[in-house]
């Protein structure tokens, strides 16, 4: 391309690059097909597949793609997003706005546990690699676990839910893929080792929670740990959504956290009356 | 429940209500439904079915659902959802927050038109309950929207595609669904009758576009038109997560919408000293 | 501008065009001002004056509009605003998160009232150029408002506050600043006959509040309606920032709306089967 | 309280705890001071102040933190914040809405460079505080900072100025500040130190910058590092809401980054058919 080129037109579209899409008047095309060949061909979670990893997924690595995605879509409206929608939907904005708010505060504390729950796999999944054994890669990383962090092992527990009733059914569903060879099972065998090495160190089962069997599925879908936090906010927005119109539905305006008769603690200083300053 | 309760707990609870989820230590129920045996079981677009509607869909239904979610994820990046998502990637924050900034830009103009078009299809089919047919319906239509309004007819035309290559697929596939009788087709009837009426008082074709045939498909499927927008969301949801995730990869710090070393067009004050104020 | 260089750099710094801000290297220069006098000049709320503006207030003008900004910045964790901003700085993610989470949701109906005041004070206003008299302006306009609206006249009232005590010390300062001539007074005068003439018709008062007189100072400096939203967002963003911060230093986590051993109720299908689909 | 009382009504309310704002129906308290008494006679910093310190500053502190507030409201289009304001202004969403997409990218990367300026005087002004000089304490600073992290020094240095208008303008006034016994100077003598630093080892000087120099007065004021963040974002605000405003002033609708009848280059697949799947 000619300097003058580049700093004309050309530069400007240089400066906007991706590898997703093309497009003409007339053509639309998604990671080399056309827009038209794959609607009506592909599942819903095929084409995320494709938009977000560049090949097709086979029906089967799709469909249990779907089946993580659909599971975490809600945990009711304790969850801030989820609140936070609802919230959002009395205060004249619109759907997308409310949906925006909520999935804004999937962080690191709502939204990230899955990320590092598959990191932390991956870790384990490097050692073994490196031929260290499961169970011992498994003891080297909790051991440096507890010894660098406190608090839960990523992908273990739950707050609210003794067993979360999510976990073992994807576990399962994890287990027949991996039996029909869709998945090699690695990443459930991770999984279930860190479940029971944490057992035999505390004296306790503390089971494995949605975060962390959902990240069991990205991680034998080959998803790396980053994605992880996107696929939540696309299976959590479905939740958020349903809240949001619910609520919109009902006509509140303005819904604080709290029945509206009520108030807040006040903690702060007492009364006292504007300084002289003269 | 007594007035004592509802002062307390009872009625902290009773603030938050909704029909979509109930919940036990161990329990997650979604519209009846114990969660471990919706996963596995429904299709992602049959979860996403089930919550913003109560039931479950068909497996048809929820297929064509899918169909239409498929269809709109993405637009590349001269979208400003696409681009906003890609800026804000590069400036230090998290997936969620770059895809709740473009998330929140899908508005009225950007991504409203699918509620316009289904409204617009909703005042003709309301004519028809009442006895009107359908070419008369679609005329008495657009002779009020040409009296009353200014612009394009809503789903149809595009500023870029002479002929939206999405647009004549999904109305295809919405036919075979009919002739199977998975949906009753008359949305498609509708929105073909607006197109032709449209393309004789103009005398050229303004073919449907992405918005006019999604609507289309949600109102085929029985969709309110204010869903339409959280539906499109959830489709353009995954463009942006893959346009994010993509940015993110490149290390790019603070992108702005023109190369690093172009500027703007200034078109204000000349410099001007400040105000001698004494 | 040749052809050629209209399809290149030049049209690109033509599309991104704006009045505000001009710059070069080491330049930097705000509606003709070079920054580096501004600086140390200008208060704070002339500089926002300035930017939205175009032109320097007077230092009273600015005084008053500090006023009407400093009124507004917290009305406590049971506006959505606030309640969203400390549950989103207990989710992991930046205090700009949940600042921007927290402004989304100052909508039309958490942040409008104050733009439907002052586009009702202007159209008393308009009348009045018209050589409508004050009293005969308002009755037309409030007739005109009961004919076409329910609910409350934009301005009056409180939800909480039998009298906002921010509402009687904005209209005496407002009147201190007529007395001075550095406004005129007429919005307050306009006001003032709204809350008359309502009291009148209903036989109670219904007074003033932080919306109807915030608009009547935006009004008197000459704010157009719509960014008097801008300006609430301006004020608000104090307070949201402020109980954001402080939540932040509590360390909790996943902050729900309520105590967190408590739930929400639940409306919905009662637990049924999953569907024999055979 | 009772347990009874913990589970009810005292419970929630106890369960949003703030120490900035009192209210009763009629009354609302700031820190403490009624609002009548604050509205008229703090300037809109010294309010930002007392919201977030809890204490009223003095006018010349309030005075010095209006001027780093007022510096940095705006720097073109081309940073991704004001882009992203003006693009979502034109997508049919509130100019609430289009502050929120913006200021929700002022991140570590974006919005992030004052925080990290003032952490890294505050390690050197600890260092003094345990008895080190300030020319040996700089050195080990930076001796860290080298050995540790790559890129720039915080505070100094711009991918644009060679020297920031804004920077010795802030140091200058920080300077009058201190001498009239305002704020101690200490943080300018830091930030001084580093930059001469700097310019010894590299044998050229890389001038301090807007983040560099706002960093030195929010230190100097007394402000920690994590607040930097949002007092940026509140000054920021400013530029953004004028951005918002003039572009929802033109018309435009759905604004993408570049021309309308350019593109964006195009990386990925070539084209390709759909796989045959049988």
């Amino acid at each position: 391309m000619s300097e003058d080129k580049k700093t004309g037109r050309g530069r400007a579209e240089e400066w906007w690059q991706t590898s997703i899409i093309e497009m003409r008047p007339g053509v639309i095309r998604l990671r080399g097909y056309e827009i038209q060949d794959l609607i009506g061909r592909v599942s819903f979670p095929a084409m995320i597949w494709l938009m977000l990893r560049g090949e097709l997924p086979s029906e089967e690595q799709a469909a249990l793609l779907g089946i993580a995605l659909g599971a975490a879509v809600d945990h009711g409206p304790q969850a801030p997003s989820i609140a936070i929608a609802r919230m959002a939907a009395t205060c004249g904005v619109g759907i997308n706005n409310a949906m925006a708010s909520a999935i804004n505060v999937l962080g690191d504390v709502h939204g990230g546990a899955g990320e590092q729950a598959l990191s932390f796999y991956g870790d384990i999944a490097a050692a073994m690699d490196g031929g260290t054994p499961l169970a011992q890669a498994v003891k080297a990383r909790l051991d440096r676990f507890f010894a660098e962090e406190k608090g839960y092992v990523p992908g273990l527990g739950h707050r609210f839910h003794p067993v979360d009733p999510r976990a073992p059914r994807l576990i399962e569903l994890t287990r027949e893929f991996a039996a029909r060879g869709v998945v090699s099972g690695r990443f459930a065998d991770i999984a279930g080792a860190i479940e029971a090495e944490v057992a035999a160190r505390k004296g306790k089962t503390i089971p494995l929670n949605i975060d962390g069997t959902t990240a069991v599925i990205y991680g034998e879908l080959g998803f790396p740990p980053a994605l992880t936090r996107g696929l939540f906010v696309l299976s959590r927005s479905v939740g958020i959504l349903a809240h949001a119109w619910e609520q919109s539905q009902q006509g509140d305006r303005n819904k604080g956290p709290l029945p509206r008769e009520w108030l807040w603690a006040y903690t702060g200083m007492p009364v006292r009356p504007f300084p002289d300053t003269e």
